[in-house]
């Protein structure tokens, strides 16, 4: 078998999420992926093409090659491996943001892409990651966020506590979302105030470092038989409530 | 290789969605799901055991044929096939209904159970469905509903004009979410009437028999980079904000 290029092997390691960590480079394949690389004016580390494609700058690759690289895909193709952008914190809770979505223990890349896609949608200013156990680097995050993992600012911490005291810090309120509080989200009045909504994992909802007494909890009222709605569904009606009702 | 008993033959139709959508037989297994069938009081069709689970009526099978009906399980397991209910019209749009949600054209079983699942927790009275090209039986539908499709009323139309029409008759109005609308969704009066609020599919949005002068398009403001929602967060939205105003 021969061996693949550097670039080619670059991609197969992005897309299989073999990379450190902090390289933050995501393999992206598809048509509307690189129309929308364009739109942004984002220039991938990397183009690779099999088969006839409009590129000005992309290496071509044989189609064993591309097989080797992101299997099940054919030709004509277009994969690029992009960097994610690094946010620092004074740079995402500034003083005029309004509202962030802090997501704390993801488990499913898929559930990540599209709290970031709702988060972009709702106008939040930014994502807060703790706990997160899958990678923002996963290709089904760039999927599910519909490519806004490149645009909305994501801060990942490693600790809950230095999380909480950088939003404390930029004067921002939290709500937590919890379906065992007493307070209707409805009830909550935003008021010209900064408000920092967190969301909980799959599995089993915030964790105990975000559920203290000095922060006020909130609940969905669920009106059918189930006893939570999802992780996206929730973001999804915290955020665009609060943004409809924020003065 | 032996012959499978005609129960163990069952779950592995059911599961591999083989059977008629007429039988609407439902496979679901694991824990949580059982305990949530016994909550109910729905007694499955067929429950089959395999090793040590406490269970009244199930048939013992062997570790070789749960490997055959649910590959990638193993002991101990429950499985059962259950029935899906069958829901008239007029049992879903009722005079005292409220708030439905139409998805036209859905096509992930995933994406099917999570409208079910908000549709449930919003309080919504039923779902209307049209266009449909996943089926309500699928396995992810279960699980991405977390059984409440076994609740929730659905209606499966094969035509738009029949389901608009048994709308209309049921005194219902109707909004359909277009990103493309001029009428922002939180400009919409419910008033004291009835909703029912349509959603389009993951590709191409909602069909052109929804999008007729005569019926209200609301959009969801995108104050982001992307230029849509995904389904599930659209109708969680739009669901939860009429719910919240309706009087």
């Amino acid at each position: 078998m021969p061996t693949l290029s550097p670039a080619a092997r670059l991609y197969s390691q992005a897309r299989r999420n073999l990379l450190p960590r902090h390289e933050r480079l995501v393999a992206v394949a598809g048509r509307w992926q690189h129309e929308y690389l364009a739109h942004l004016g984002i220039r991938p580390e990397v183009t690779l093409r099999c088969g006839e494609v409009a590129h000005d700058a992309a290496l071509d690759i044989s189609e064993r090659a591309l097989a080797r690289v992101h299997p099940g895909l054919s030709a004509p193709a277009l994969l690029s491996v992009v960097r994610l952008p690094e946010w620092r914190p004074a740079q995402v809770l500034r003083p005029d943001s309004r509202l962030v979505l802090v997501a704390d223990g993801i488990e499913y890349a898929g559930n990540l892409g599209t709290l970031i896609r709702t988060a972009d949608a709702a106008g939040a200013d930014g994502l807060v990651l703790t706990n997160a156990t899958c990678r923002l680097t996963h290709p089904k995050v760039f999927e599910a966020s519909r490519g806004t993992v490149l645009t909305l600012p994501v801060l990942t911490y490693d600790s809950v506590a230095r999380a909480r005291r950088d939003l404390t810090a930029a004067g921002f309120t939290t709500y937590v979302a919890d379906p065992a509080a007493a307070v209707d989200y409805l009830a909550v009045d935003y008021g010209p105030g900064k408000a920092a909504i967190v969301v909980g994992s799959e599995g089993s909802g915030v964790a105990a470092e975000w559920r203290t007494p000095d922060l006020t909890r909130v609940s969905i009222p669920m009106r059918g038989r189930a006893d939570s709605l999802n992780v996206a569904a929730s973001a999804s009606v915290l955020l665009f409530d609060a943004r409809a009702r924020m003065r």
